[in-house]
């Protein structure tokens, strides 16, 4: 059953013990959303909990300054930025017994008992805003940073499509009310460790131009992921935008073998191109600007060939080569 | 004489055959207030027109969509984010003759008849955005396209200290203005030429660190820089902000060597650190995180060894070593 935010503040008033769920590999729009939620629920005297079936990464740390850790036995099952229940890994189970889903992916495939779900809103969080808001607890400075920051990092700092005037609304509020916004952006989009420093020096260096420069590919083979320490998943999915950034290319092509054998390629367009459909002749998919798939055989070289191929013919419709 | 946003207004109406001056190496702050105020001026039916001492990087092409080329005898100086009439290069002595300036650097001078000054603005172009309202001239697409360039380029894309509660809400006005924020956004924050890509790749490759990661430091010579085609100013002027994003860093330091044996050394800090007082040890300056200095002899080696022991010292002195 799809709900409004009213009805949805409504449900939350109603009930109590609550088992929030965010979903794996989890970003800073379904922590940021899971956070506030919960720190807004104990504001009103409920019992509640934001749990994450994976683990969260350190530069999050802070969000968990929203709430406190309760001990109860959870009642109800709330789940944030979460589109099915296939994203809860080890917890898929608990999220199928969902009361409350809150969500702004068109593709939600409405599991929960009821969902709120807002697919013009650039981030989560933005929905959580009005729940929050609806409830009538007053935003603190760590709510106004859970916040601030599912909006940030959802948006790439409120540079892609997604963002709306109504974004910079309430990340203008979310300022005022004290989110250390300074800190919350260096630490979402600047700051590299020494790893990821190493990791875009070899990536650089492997990238290859095709098409007159209209197609770039970077290879991140096993031998240089599993050579550099400290890097983690973060880090190497990082790699995927940087081909596409550079001038002139209409389709960036990253092919990454994190385990031995297993090549995760992921593609990235311009408006001219539509890479999903690229994507599926190898099985894989995605958003027009945006597709991955996968191989679990051959060589960097060849599966580099193969998708190289496929864009080129993908940039000659076009009308580009 | 300090004036406020009315009287810049009433002096405007009251005026005409407008010479609106940028500084030189322009940026979009200086370029976005140019060319949004030409185009008010122009729809007020003034004879206005923008003009930069410096070339204007063809990247901030469309913002001269914001008015007309006029043909006419200026009367009235108005100069836009220039702080002192030695950022206008060539065109100092026009400077020197100005009417009215419009600007938000607290290091302004005071050189005009009337100084329109507000410090607290993340950028300049919001001073243009208030004055323009003031002026009663509707913002179109362009005009927003141009205040909305100038906002993101300075707080780096509402990342910096000097964003604002306002910078957002008049972001969102500006986009549902028409500002065309996702193109003006990969133009001036992810775009990249395939130059820079390797510039960034060299620069990555020659990183040294000191101080037990407290301290990293970029290398530069002219031999890289030379050895590049199709880099300009803002390319090199990019690689200072890498050492300072490694995470653990305190003191980043670029060395580039754009001619030779001229040496241009970058620093930036943390809060830890106030790098202008490394930047004064070898006659150079700048603010508390962002100072720079010059040497016009030496090796690189010499110098990175020099900057690096003043460093060091100060970590020392902040117990940070």
């Amino acid at each position: 059953m799809k709900i409004d935010v009213k009805e949805a503040a409504e449900f939350l008033r109603e009930n109590n013990d609550y088992l929030i769920l965010m979903h794996t590999s989890p970003d800073g729009d379904t922590l940021g959303c899971g956070t506030a939620l919960c720190g807004a629920l104990q504001r009103l005297g409920k019992n509640a909990k934001a749990v994450c079936p994976d683990e969260i990464p350190h530069k999050f740390d802070y969000l968990f300054e929203a709430f406190e850790k309760q001990d109860f036995e959870p009642k109800t099952v709330v789940c944030v930025d979460v589109a099915d229940t296939k994203l809860l890994g080890d917890m898929k189970n608990v999220g199928d017994t969902a009361k409350l889903c809150i969500d702004h992916h068109v593709s939600n495939v409405e599991y929960a008992e009821r969902t709120l779900l807002e697919p013009e809103s650039g981030a989560a969080c933005e929905i959580i805003y009005y729940v929050i808001k609806e409830l009538g607890v007053p935003i603190d400075k760590a709510i106004a940073n859970s916040l601030y920051t599912g909006m940030a990092t959802d948006t790439g700092c409120f540079k892609f499509s997604n963002t709306t005037p109504r974004t910079h609304r309430i990340a203008a509020e979310m300022i005022e009310l004290g989110a250390d916004f300074m800190h919350i952006n260096y630490t979402m989009f600047d700051m590299k460790t020494q790893g990821r420093i190493k990791l875009e020096h070899l990536a650089l260096e492997s990238i290859r131009y095709y098409a007159n420069g209209h197609i770039a590919v970077i290879f991140a083979p096993y031998s240089m992921i599993s050579g550099i320490e400290g890097i983690d998943s973060d880090d190497i999915g990082a790699l995927a935008s940087m081909p596409r950034q550079i001038q002139g290319v209409d389709v960036g092509i990253c092919i990454k073998e994190k385990k031995k054998d297993v090549f995760k390629v992921s593609i990235r367009s311009t408006e001219r191109i539509d890479c999903s459909k690229i994507a599926q002749k190898f099985g894989g998919g995605g958003h027009e600007r945006a597709s991955g798939c996968s191989f679990y055989a051959g060589t960097i070289e060849d599966i580099a060939k193969k998708v190289v191929e496929a864009s080129e013919k993908a940039c000659r419709e076009a009308g580009i080569i």
